[in-house]
């Protein structure tokens, strides 16, 4: 069986995550190749050491270029914050390593279409971290619309708010900065539902935005009174229309006090709709209109093994599935892909189109009016 | 104690609920004046005697015009097609006639203008049926707001879905056209929802919108080969700023399977969040940012005496209110107000207000850009 | 058409219910007979004069006897507190009246027994006023299961919790005392519950019961230091066999924090499940077993004009209900069946059941084993 | 760093769930001891051999025998059927091994108190099974009652319901025979609802039940015609009386229509409730009677880092945790008392304790009558 051997690049929020899946992923499902956790790349060579001990790497560097170099890797990891992802992701396919990186793929669009010709030159495999698309509700969401329960998707209704900044005086981080965020809400956590969008109703083709700096400034840190001015959107929405012809509305906040993990979608169709909210990730609502018109309602679907991708962690329906297990499907589709040599998805292609969409969003707030998605190079 | 003298004109679904309304208002409230249900007018004499009867009224006439001149009439209220709207009340305030109309007060803002202005010249005094916003759990998300429970509203989302047009052979009606309905959805259903914005969170200032007819032709009738084109928006949806700084999105549709009565709200504030939806008309959901982090979370009120006009109707929280409970506290409104001569809220202006939010949506669209409300004259 | 004149006695928080809804019915319903809101009787001629002029009644008394006993009464309304029911119903019945009672029938079953004996020799129709089963909901239940669309009823766990007097320092009153309550939470509270599980599943034959005072002892009045003690239980649950075979679980609190109005039930079947409560009064979830494994689910349906009786107070679905709506449909079967001179449901005879059930449940208490119900006179 | 060697005998559903939970534990926490998944015992050793390769485990076996005596085995982990556990228990403590059973820890509590008192004797650490209280939401509410956030506690209810085998032509199997199960569903699901009300209110002195076999007989296999006797009950409920003075209900069925994971709770303390479902694992509501009366009402907390155990596997709230998550917390429980050789909670003590409240519950059905717990030997 082949190996499948990892260089994972950062060990945050996200690096964690990752390194969970990995984990579980060889337990939980029956991979075409074997995972093999090599290396782990840190801002020292101490913290990699660390992290690759408590994460079950073999190896460790606190130098990501090493990393990217080295011959014993198939395939980079990207976990670092969004502005390194170009740099590391261009040098890594310059080692012919196929890559795996978490979303926004870069800072915007143009960068990111560097990236996909890059890697095509170079003839490796990509995967972007979108990761609530390999939820099993996602996938149920999609196998619903694509054998047409709901008729013709008439409307998109989608979201990814958090309340994660609301707090005016939580201090400024990374997050709030062009030169190391590009994008705000939009890059962070709009990608996603961009993503979804795509994923469930087919690609967006115009779209008119509006962004907003809710809290000007911020202090340097916890507690300080010198403060930085926040330079990015908190709060964003945008009206779409999609290839399709469905008409949409993409909603995103850092800021929307009370909203956990609010990255939610209602879609309607022309004989019924589906709503869905990552704050009950184990569940789907479902309209039929076709039922009879005296028991018709929304049906409450419990995820289970007869949907897609739920038996493999569980064979009781309805026992919840965690954050960390969609990261696990992705992680298998990763294995997967690599293993057979095969194109993955979403891959850099969708990371590209999922930006251009996003700066086609601030674009048109600026200019006041509609863009074409195809206008942003 | 006053008579307060009610002459109907139009008894079909909404008319009823007014029925409704009057026959109960006297026992749940102690009203300022005494009601009277003195006149319906319906468009035969036969159909509005029977009326008469079934909602109790003292007398009943074939022809509107004769209701709107009786001198035994205080206040003409308006339940006819839109389209009527604007004819009946100009002529009852041409009489000197309080005028009570549902909504939308007329199919454009210039005919609301043209009303509005009448009213004030005659000094009658005004009140347009947006009925929602007299729920308790309204009032009681005005009261939150206006004491700073939630900080500054940053963002609003509101909609006001239904699905009574989903099915596509579903026959035309005059909802359809746009001599005797003006807009589609944004008249019959959006309306409501702007008026709550506006009571909610303050006057809307620019908007930018996109409307789209879904299904382009229905039968002349249940079961007809023959088709009649739609001519209005089957659903809509736009982007609004309101004076005070907030972002906004509006969204409409009478094409939403699944939606009964889609009317629901979601808005932000820097120190907490509501949300609402009519379907579970009883309770509102409040989430305070201030609430430890370990026990932060939406609480579900039920709505109870301790709420804003519940109290008359029931002394314990939680039994519930109906849809015909609100338009009960709208005829207290009325009640006291002509008793009083004082004015009353939402009036004709508000109405005009409204209609002017709804036509610039419409013309957004067809300019594809962001308009100024204020200048749709 | 026949008149069918009321006598109201009582005028607190249930008289007013009744007076509210005596007052809508004949707009809401094409009523069988004339409705008469003729005579109100409280403790003082002053009150029931005030009452009267409020309630929209012709005449007022200070003496209930002088309302039984009047010749222009057909229907005696019995609103006063528990242990006045039995004499005001003996006296109305034997002055001919009909008599529509609020629950609980009497203090005990035996007191139930004797003015059930009395109407039926009399001859005269009776009600009594289980409202929660005239909920547009509950009759759509009874349909569901009558038509077998959840096959054979298994289960049954159904409560009436609320919590009016969770605060221990909350002062005593006469539901507190056996003299003029009977049970506390059980009749009070649990009789609602009683009656909608036989309504839905049929009659209880066997009970064991388990009760408790939570709060022993309770000031004179609000702010007192001085304390009397609890007579009747605060809360109390009994397991329950139905005639049908079916098992049942009967929950009941006057304590329970946080339930406002927690009348709720869960039947399951043999294939399918029907869910309820009443703080979401217009909405019931139904489960059918034999949807598609991948597409089962809880079904929300929200109560419209394709339901039992919904359509007469509003023809859009979803527009939501009240708790004054379904003493409105009580009174319209009162009304109905007077006019008809035919029999009304629930009447004497079902209030006896329910009491026989609720006695047979403190008795299992003391005894500390199973009973049947037929065994209590 | 101490080693943890892992003997993990049985690989079905529940053997999966533990091999997950191994793998993913030590990225996940930060575990005192080093976790080795050394050897799995199957009924054939083609079996184990497969399993062991792809539950990352060292070794196999097809003699569960040669596993529980492998002098590299630190702790035996049992997950065969029910009625195996004891042999397997009792001979694993033989060998001096600390021991992690599956629950039901034995077929009845007389056979669950002969292996406590092996384990007594032998010196060594047990833990079962009972994983639904290592979910993060169980912890956070029980650290609301420890605190004494909603009072003292004087209501439970609880259930376990699920519907898998509502059909009554899914085959019968091991789980309903007494031989090879003991009890039905109260030993299979209440098994776990009975812990989880001791874990949160404290032990159960008294219980007085009802138990009913619903499908009297079942094919012997899928479409057969062949019917064989159901043994045990399909559902069943108690009332119960814990040690501190409140009152319950437990329920439990396993052909509940609708219930995919219905274990869930609202427990009613004297200054608020709580109420969860393990169907939406990651909330918990709360209600807090000193919260203003118009600002009741229960909160949904969102699982995060803020509350029990969460953060190890996200620092977002709200994120989502799922069924195998909670199986990763107690095997973090497990490694970490076994590397400090300290006793683990919930034991073989509690495991009887949880036993012998079953055998009461099933024994009070057939005598009718309330029981001490004590009395069942």
């Amino acid at each position: 069986m082949k190996e499948v051997r990892i260089g994972l690049i950062g060990t945050g929020y996200i690096g964690k995550a990752h390194a969970i899946a990995y984990a579980q992923a060889p337990t939980v499902f029956n991979l075409r190749g074997r995972l093999v956790r090599e290396m782990v790349a840190e801002v020292t060579p101490e913290l990699a050491a660390e992290r690759a001990h408590a994460f079950g790497f073999n190896r460790s560097t606190g130098d990501w270029r090493a990393l990217v170099a080295d011959p014993a890797i198939d395939v980079v990891d990207i976990c670092s914050p969004n502005h390194l992802h170009k740099e590391m992701a261009l040098e890594a396919i310059r080692h012919g390593k196929h890559v795996y990186s978490e979303k926004p793929l870069a800072l915007n669009a143009h960068d990111a279409r560097e990236m996909v010709d890059a890697a095509k030159r170079a003839g490796v495999n990509t995967l972007v971290g979108f990761n609530y698309m390999k939820n099993p509700t996602a996938q149920l969401a999609k196998e619903i619309i694509a054998r047409g329960e709901i008729g013709e998707v008439i409307h998109f209704y989608g979201t990814h708010n958090e309340d994660y900044m609301a707090d005016p005086l939580s201090p400024i981080h990374w997050h709030c900065f062009k030169e190391t965020a590009g994008l705000g809400a939009l890059g962070d956590l709009a990608a996603h539902i961009v993503n979804m969008a795509q994923y469930l109703v087919g690609e967006i083709e115009q779209v008119c935005g509006d962004l907003k700096i809710v809290v000007p400034a911020r202090p340097t840190k916890g507690g300080s009174s010198e403060m930085i001015a926040v330079e990015n959107e908190d709060q964003a929405h945008a009206m779409v229309r999609f290839a399709g012809g469905a008409q949409g509305v993409i909603e995103t906040s850092r800021v929307a006090c009370g909203r956990k993990m609010g990255l939610s979608y209602v879609i309607t169709g022309t004989k019924g709709a589906i709503s869905f909210t990552q704050e009950r990730m184990a569940e789907l609502k479902l309209y039929l209109h076709d039922d009879p018109v005296n028991r018709q309602g929304f049906r409450t679907l419990l995820v289970g093994p007869a949907h897609p991708d739920y038996a493999a962690f569980c064979m009781g329906a309805g026992h919840g599935i965690g954050f960390n297990d969609q990261k696990t499907v992705e992680v298998r589709d990763l294995v997967d892909g690599i293993a057979a040599d095969a194109p993955m998805w979403p891959d850099f292609e969708e990371g590209w189109k999922v930006s251009r969409v996003l700066d086609a969003i601030a674009l048109s707030h600026l200019q006041g009016r509609w863009l074409n998605v195809n206008d942003i190079v």
